[in-house]
């Protein structure tokens, strides 16, 4: 691939745990579809999770089993640009640009340290207690990732929006300081349709969520995977009861999960639940088949990437060079138009 | 130079300034008599110098007239190692690592933020307004500066122990979470002896400091040297008259400048001053006359690195490749410990 000639995407992905299924419907997937309309780029935002693993192994794990999972589920490292943020050390230097445009008024209201300051207040602590200052400057940090690779949007979440209007307003500020040498293109904030994937319920009933411990992580082997799906609760309904799919966590899951090949599947299962005859011990057996069906080959692959010298280091450092091509070029436009060197 | 062997000194210079005598007498010459204890490191914070100058034509100038100054007035840097902070990216990498350690109460408490902050809200304005996160993170930068280098002393003003003491404490965290992999060296403030250099009087007679525009630039053309001196402010007590040396800025500059080889004239115009005789327009003349056999070789030296392609280019570049060498080290041992890479 040579440089992104339409309009660039990126997405940022932090590694702050295995990915699970609730990843895989509501943000691995949609990312995926989007990444054919746009140049896409997508990376590992490393330094991003040491503002809360404290435990190196475990950052190390995590971002190379995030990187692995991510190709594994179909991210094409051909057609896009796939790197590690630590491996583009430019990001960092421009940071430091960054903070010198930003007020700190700006940084006051940022969602996670409001929050974090909220809490402390609550109980009756400093209000910056336990906050550190890789989260109070992490806004800054996001702007550099996405102005230094002159990005066009940003596909996050709802409650991601502030971070791309954040970037859009520190290049603002840099533009007009500076905007007679260079200027940064301002980003803009776009929410992918996660069709209802966004609240794929979990073990336990509630959204699938890292935070409630009730995921599925993807790539469990097979027996492992199987037992988790039998511990999804249910009621006591009867076998021969008619049954309303659209409160049962374990049908949701299947429905908001199934690829388009398994679109029979669904349809005959919930005809079935509604009129009575199947009980939730088959219909979990049906979801674990479907589950299973598209999990194997992704874990397969998986299980490549993951192995000690895999593709995934090559992959990683192509996307890398690729990365700081783009990076370099604006750093330097950006040192220029500052006075450094 | 290889690696330096003994203990290592590292010294910020801000370029936000022409040089002047103040700097020379107060800065210079204790830094560089300092130089000759330790292995010397000192670098051009032009980074630190952005979080206020948006003027991009001057960071530049200062930065490139700076290092020439220093060189002018004897830095050697085949001896110390000399370089520009810009040129050394690894330095931003560790900010942010260092940012992951520090808590921000301990920003709260830094001198330069809380003045700011004091003066906005003695001003009825929100406290935070005009403040960047340049000026509030940049004691985090300061740490990276110092401990990216293994520093054991850094030589500083009084009102800047702080900043050592920052660089310590963050030093102190990563070292409680990740010391059995890597610990920095716990850097040491030490206040070098100025004789009575930091308070050079200026052209009004208070302090000579860039804030008081009140200041004699070290490379003033000969004439321009000369009209400057006759402006320091003096009384009108009569030729004939006894004077009080040690009340006359113009004797106070002689005597403070005065190099060694200077000593006799400087004992001689005391003995005239408080016998009489001596009016405060040849006093000018002998002050003009020393500090003009003094500065016409460095102002040669300093108008020869200033020229476009000279030397300089090449001293910061060797500099830059030193203090890279012992950078990456540390910052890869740093890396490593925390689960980046």
């Amino acid at each position: 691939m040579s440089e992104p000639a339409g309009k660039v995407s990126l997405t940022g992905i932090k590694p702050s745990g295995e990915v699970h299924l609730g990843n895989l419907v509501g943000a691995i997937r949609p990312a995926l579809r989007l990444a054919e309309q746009y140049d896409s780029m997508y990376f590992i935002a490393d330094y991003h999770a040491l503002t809360s693993i404290r435990d190196p192994q475990l950052l190390r794990h995590y971002s190379r089993s995030v990187a692995a999972s991510w190709l594994a589920a179909g991210l094409d490292p051909k057609r896009t640009t796939f790197y590690v943020q630590s491996d583009v050390p430019e990001i960092f230097e421009l940071n430091w640009v960054l903070s010198c445009v930003t007020g700190k008024g700006l940084m006051n209201r940022a969602h996670a340290y409001k929050a974090a300051r909220d809490r402390n207040i609550e109980a009756g602590e400093d209000p910056d207690v336990g906050v550190n200052m890789g989260l109070y400057n992490y806004p800054i940090l996001m702007a550099a990732d996405i102005l230094i690779m002159e990005t066009d949007v940003v596909p996050v979440g709802k409650d991601q929006v502030q971070h791309v209007e954040y970037a859009a307003d520190i290049a603002g500020s840099f533009n007009h300081l500076y905007g007679d040498t260079y200027s940064f293109k301002i980003p803009q904030a776009i929410i992918p349709d996660t069709g209802a994937g966004d609240v794929l319920p979990g073990l336990d009933g509630r959204k699938m969520s890292k935070s409630y411990d009730n995921t599925i992580p993807l790539f469990l082997p097979e027996n492992k995977l199987k037992k988790l799906v039998r511990r999804i609760p249910t009621d006591s309904t009867p076998v021969e009861a008619p049954k309303d799919p659209d409160s049962s966590a374990v049908f949701q899951i299947l429905e908001q999960f199934a690829p388009e090949s398994a679109a029979d599947v669904v349809a005959d299962t919930r005809k079935r639940l509604e009129e009575g005859g199947m009980g939730w011990g088959e219909l979990k057996n049906v979801l674990f088949e479907v589950l299973n069906a598209e999990l194997a080959p992704m874990r397969e692959r998986y299980n490549a990437y993951m192995e000690p010298g895999s593709e995934l280091d090559e992959v990683l450092a192509r996307g890398a060079e690729r990365a700081r091509g783009r990076a370099s070029r604006v750093l330097s436009a950006v040192r220029k138009a500052v006075g450094i060197a």
